[in-house]
């Protein structure tokens, strides 16, 4: 079997991340990194003599022997420099969010169909232990109907110059809701606020309401205190609580709930009972979900399947990003999604 | 000194406590407790058998030796026995929400205060250590400008009867912002959803605006299946974390925020540093609030003076609470409050 | 059937809550208490009215109506009183340690004995759901061999007059070692430190030691800046973790463990490997302990059986304390223990 | 200045941490790197293509470029490396423990003291910033007499082949005791427990005795189900608690205590009263302790001074090792130190 040469396209926060579980992967290896800034390519060169480096992107689609792109860029670039690897021939993995609006998503959805190409968007968090196990718990119906679910994404984190926290991090969200949700939001709330002179938003609260009883609700922020990654899944039969800060059990169980009882009311009695019972927390696969990824990446190059996290995820989660923009705008007005 | 003799009408969840700390306030002392239920005046009976116990609330209005009456009823009643112990001449400490509407909470205002009575609401944490703490950095301006104030308040709780879940527990947030925060919300967006057919709302997210940049935020549920009491407030300054399940540490302040650089931008840098220091969890009062509250109160009644948490205190709550309802039905509209 | 009339001997730390469930219990009543101080004595009377007080425990033991005697007073009082008790004829519930010398208990094991009187000590643990389902896992053979016990149980305590940190904390780990754990310690090792002027030591480290390669090991301490009761036990096939300052989830099961592994050796590999799966915190029974050890006194009477924590489980636990306190005053000397 | 060219023997796990820090120290270049297993050099190659590699760690004593040699093997070959480096007039970074025997530990300072070459040991713990404060608090007296030290270092840890456990962890916290204190031991009992046949103990409890009322006592283990590293040093004003599993705040400093009282003594009365205050958690140093300690090897290589982590406190701490075990071997038995 052939290996797949992969030309990467910046070396900022994340492209190390890529280049490391590139190079790890046994049928992948970098070829070639390119980055605006010569600093960051001495950096590759001093952990990757071999790997080439420029800081024009450009010979990198150029370059026949590169089969595909990974782009971990700011998020205005995703849609020029996607669209220009697919354009001479590469398959492309591209940094969450996919692109900066809806259109420019469909587009390279488009141009990589027509190509055959793979175009992939690196929501890295769908191939954790943790939330492949969490997708597997709904979908074997262990919650039964689901009722909300609610995260808090918070910390004191790099504030973006290019986007606002919700595309900075209620991506994530977004991309695991996609992933383990039986439905799809039908319409979107936001509110937001900037506490830096024209900056954009830092904190975030976005409200998605579905064709049932379900609500789900995400907490962003790059100005808290205190670190948390703590998502609430609550069903009919059971409640998950998913902390990715807890170093070996990420995912809770509770076999916990209401029941209605049909005690004659009185003054004080309330109309339901707490279902209480024991608290499973399962053992997760800890490989690094970016070398899962990656492999998932090299295994649809070959068999020429689309990804679990392909163009049209990417597109599902911008669609709801730039709604609650929108919304935000008019000070959390309802937003209906198109379905 | 003469000696405040109280009568209290209801003994179901709360009553207890409140029988118990007005006998252990010296100045006070329990006379008569009345409740519609005969089996909780046999509890009473059990544990103090000098107090007289009736089924009929009427009896504690006419009983002249009674100079107040403590209230810990379903909202619903909260206002007629209010009125009638007011029109008795007696004073009234009433429990959380003060009532069902902004209407009847007005017209007890004017009923204390025709009469010179002490009407106090009882928002028991304002009486805390911590929320007394908070208050104090927030005045001495440790914070300086203040971004956002977010709060969970979630269990699995009991399903109220008369009241959604936010009259059951956002009140207290709304409570403890009117007393700590320099500003009043000008307009309010709620969202919620029932899981119990024919239900009032178990969960909800409250969004509230104010004249600033500042923007705060209530997550309220009956149905987590872990308890979170957790509080965030941000400054410009320093930033608190008031979690009430800490037994010994409920209030840390970080000394922690961004500033602004003059770093000349490039493709990758921010606008904003992180400044981190030092984490200062300060010593708090654990005297018990509510043996506070009632201290408060008799002082109140001594020196007619108002209490901390009088009537207004008590209406400004029910109008953000009537204002969250209304945005409810309209699906997260935003509704503007008058000043 | 009959209720069955109890004195209660103390009134300061633990006496009240004797009290109050004694009181509770349907087939007990409190007839009288007695106490040195009279304040305490004060108190009784506010919250009991119909209960006797008396400053001389002489009048409980002649009182005809009384059957039984509640000790709560320091351990160097538990033999004059206890044995009074019992020659007046009463079952006696004594707190722990039972005595202050296993000749002591001895001696009030056999005048129970020939008085065909129940003679119980007050372990609460053995009676919290917590310990019991310890106690279920260990004897359904899901730990299989037991390598370990490890216990923890420190914080800013108080000082006690009469005995050690030993005597007033390791006591409870004893208690519930014996309980548990499928052998009896055969040495111990004790260490310990006074950090008062002419006190008792108040941070000590006890190890006990098996005939197989189990090995128990209690720290206890009246000087640490925070709360821990925390222990481990460790098991072939599975570990726990019990912490009784969580709040629902006090018992952790880890299906954890070590195999042996026949890969060849080398330079840097282990012989032995990791096995790793679930956590499971299983619904424990949250009735107040003490509630469930006063209905088995009152079963024990009825049905003249021997207590789960009877005079023998007291004798035990002293006599492993005597040893440690050898040790301590020969700084860690292994003491053998009798049989 | 030049830079000093080192050569690393041993590639399994820590070197690895060794490479990398060498090669971001500015003034430090790794030129070979040598180990038993091919497959770990494969390793280092496709990482660093211009080290030097080998399975004969005799070219790298031979090899005149080379400054100064760290070694990161098992245990039992340290002194004979390091003597041959030292022969070879290398300086030497060796790994914890120093050797397997004090009398190695001393024949390698001798040596290095002889050829005027620096001999450092790798303990690592004491270049963290919170080991760091912690020193700072103890020698600006902020905790006054210090009381106790106790540390838990446990987790379902890597079985070593050639040593116990307390050889594998408690060497760190003999080392950061070694380095915090201000006094040292004068005496060590140890029990130890093997669950495998044939194998190391793999738990561990020791008790470190001092001149004055200071107790030690540090508990490891290779068999426990959740990872636990937290040391409490209590002192007569302050008591400092460091969780090195704490993302941020490693460090709490609690101004709490106990005081003498000289109130009447009674029946129920303590001696002594609490002091409760505040807790601050200093912000610490996150540099990389590694980066930290090569710069100070650098140092002390430039300087001809000795390393904070000298060889003389890497015997300090083998001694104890030394006297632990021979304590293990005779059931507790207390040893006493060499001054």
């Amino acid at each position: 079997m052939e290996t797949i040469n992969i030309g990467v396209i910046g070396y900022g926060y994340w492209g190390p991340n890529l280049v490391r579980n590139f190079a790890e992967v046994p049928e992948t290896q970098v070829v070639a990194v390119s980055d605006f800034q010569p600093e960051y390519l001495t950096k590759v060169l001093a952990r990757y003599p071999s790997i080439q480096v420029t800081t024009n992107c450009q010979e990198l689609f150029e370059n026949p022997k590169i089969d595909a792109i990974a782009i971990a860029t700011p998020v205005s670039t995703h849609f020029d420099l996607a669209l220009a690897a697919l354009r001479a021939g590469k398959h492309v993995l591209v940094s969450k969010p996919i692109t900066a609006t809806s259109a420019q998503a469909r587009q390279l959805i488009e141009e990589a169909y027509r190509r055959q190409l793979v175009l992939m968007v690196d929501h890295t968090f769908i191939y954790t232990g943790a939330v492949r196990k969490i997708r597997e718990l709904i979908v074997n119906q262990e919650l039964a109907n689901i009722y909300y679910y609610d995260s808090v994404r918070i910390n004191l984190g790099l504030f973006q110059q290019d986007v606002n926290v919700i595309w900075d991090l209620a991506v994530h969200d977004l991309a695991i809701m996609d992933y383990v949700l039986p439905s799809k939001p039908v319409a979107v709330s936001c509110f937001g606020m900037s506490h830096i002179p024209g900056g954009h938003e830092n904190i975030s609260y976005l409200t998605l309401l579905f064709d049932t009883n379900l609500i789900a609700h995400i907490h962003v922020s790059w100005l808290a205190p205190v670190k948390i990654r703590r998502t609430l899944i609550g069903g009919e039969m059971k409640m998950i609580v998913y902390d990715d800060l807890e170093p070996s059990e990420k995912v809770k169980i509770y076999d916990k709930g209401i029941t209605l009882t049909n005690n004659p009311e009185n003054f004080y009695k309330m109309m339901v009972d707490y279902r209480l019972g024991d608290m499973l927390a399962p053992q997760l696969d800890i490989t690094e979900p970016l070398y899962l990824e990656i492999q998932h990446f090299v295994d649809c190059i070959k068999t020429n399947n689309l990804p679990i996290t392909d163009g049209q995820n990417g597109l599902q989660v911008v669609q709801i990003l730039e709604a609650a923009n929108q919304s935000m705008q008019q000070q959390g007005k309802l937003i209906k999604l198109k379905p």
